[in-house]
């Protein structure tokens, strides 16, 4: 009953407009309050149109009864939509989220969150993407994403 | 930039709650006005937890600009979503939508709609699915919808 | 619990780009499958950015239990949106839903049905608005919705 | 082309389940890591069935191009529409999020949020709200969101 993951070392994606490395270190710069060594965001990987994100567990983000924080994952969807964006159109930081709706479909474990969002599509000015949350390990979706991002006029 | 869709004919998937026949049956009985031969709607494949429905291409549902109505996708959705939900819980006719989110991705062709849906999650009062939508014989995603149907109580 | 419903015949309201009695002419003969004297749509009131529509309670849209089926107010919820963002913007028939997300409240009676929608943001490209649906004399909703619609460049 | 904002001081508002000073006691012993004296979380008012909350303005929150993080207002309509859904059930810190839909209407100034919620359904065991999202001393809305929560069976 879930979306299954996408299999970690396949190589039919095609390239992204920005390797992996050098998107992680223009995060880096640009947010260095949000998205940082100690952020808990990992970009495991990036593929064009495309990605996947570990995000650490963390004991400040547990509700109670055990579970994570809606925030947090929604955060997660935000930031792995985000990085899916920027994998089909290259650096375009001011890229901005124009709508995202989240459903909750199980209570996480007690432990990393993996985010994996792909475009379902790409215009000059919008994309539209969906994003995989699970808890690391496990098959079942613990959160379901979708989402739209606005893409400013780029003046080359 | 898509989801790809199920490959007919691959039998891995559980058998339903109800087999594809008899649910038609069941359907045209309580939904006379709804669901008939010249509905165009054919359940085309369930299994337990999803189903793939084919909605013919009527002039009747065409905009101006060669579209397809959004409402004429809506209803498409809220169908499939139906028959996938009571196909992992039997039939349970009063089952009813609480909530649909639909994203309109690309234009359809003047040609039949393929629906898809899948149950995300399944609880006792709530199921949880999404929606493909693609014109036939095109991987293009046309929508993307995700949709919580309410499973009233039944008494045994 | 509720949004109050506007109060018919106040008229703090700016007026619209297109009169009601224009745009319900341009709408009918634009949309004769869709809207005319018979298909159950009475727009009743348009102002800057709003409108108020009315669908006529028909046998054919009930369901199991005597409930009105899901699709039918979705339907009636794009027509309403649609009616705002024209009583916006003028008369761009080729305006078209981009994405919508409706949340069912409450069984609505076996009579008419009021949708009331209102714009909360109005770009060159997007136009994103609310509908607020009720069952006619009942100020309780039946269902909430909020849509963006994406409106063609124009030339002049 | 807003919805109006709440007067302060109206008193027509039925009384919540729980006063304001009471609940915010409760709130921060709860989730001290979450809604402490330092959070930016302000619970300004409270009556049955919403409440407003303001959320100090923050340079962690700041985004490129001067906008805050849409994270930042997804956690600040999550927080307000928990408590909302606690002013009408009373003290039930296990109930969660089910889903959220959020529209990004305008930039928010370099000032404080203010977050508006209203339950539009309370049921046995969801409740749906609407929450607006504005700049401080602007009335034009920078966010609208509805969320459906889930109320856990309570035992007496």
């Amino acid at each position: 009953m879930t979306n299954k993951p996408r299999q970690p070392g396949v190589t039919e994606m095609a390239a992204p407009k920005l390797a992996r490395k050098e998107l992680v270190e223009l995060l880096r710069a640009e947010f260095p309050e949000m998205f940082h060594a100690k952020s808990g965001y990992d970009v495991e990987e990036v593929w064009h149109g495309g990605c996947r994100v570990r995000r650490h567990y963390s004991e400040r983000s547990v509700r109670p009864g055990g579970t994570l924080s809606g925030p947090t994952m929604m955060a997660l969807a935000d930031f792995t939509m985000y990085v899916a964006v920027l994998s089909a159109i290259g650096w375009v930081p001011l890229a901005v989220t124009t709508n995202l709706t989240i459903n909750f479909l199980k209570k996480p474990a007690a432990r990393a969150l993996i985010a994996e969002a792909r475009l379902l599509k790409l215009g000059k000015r919008l994309a539209v993407g969906q994003v995989d949350i699970r808890s690391e390990g496990d098959d079942d979706l613990v959160a379901h994403v979708t989402s739209t991002y606005s893409i400013p006029p780029q003046t080359l």
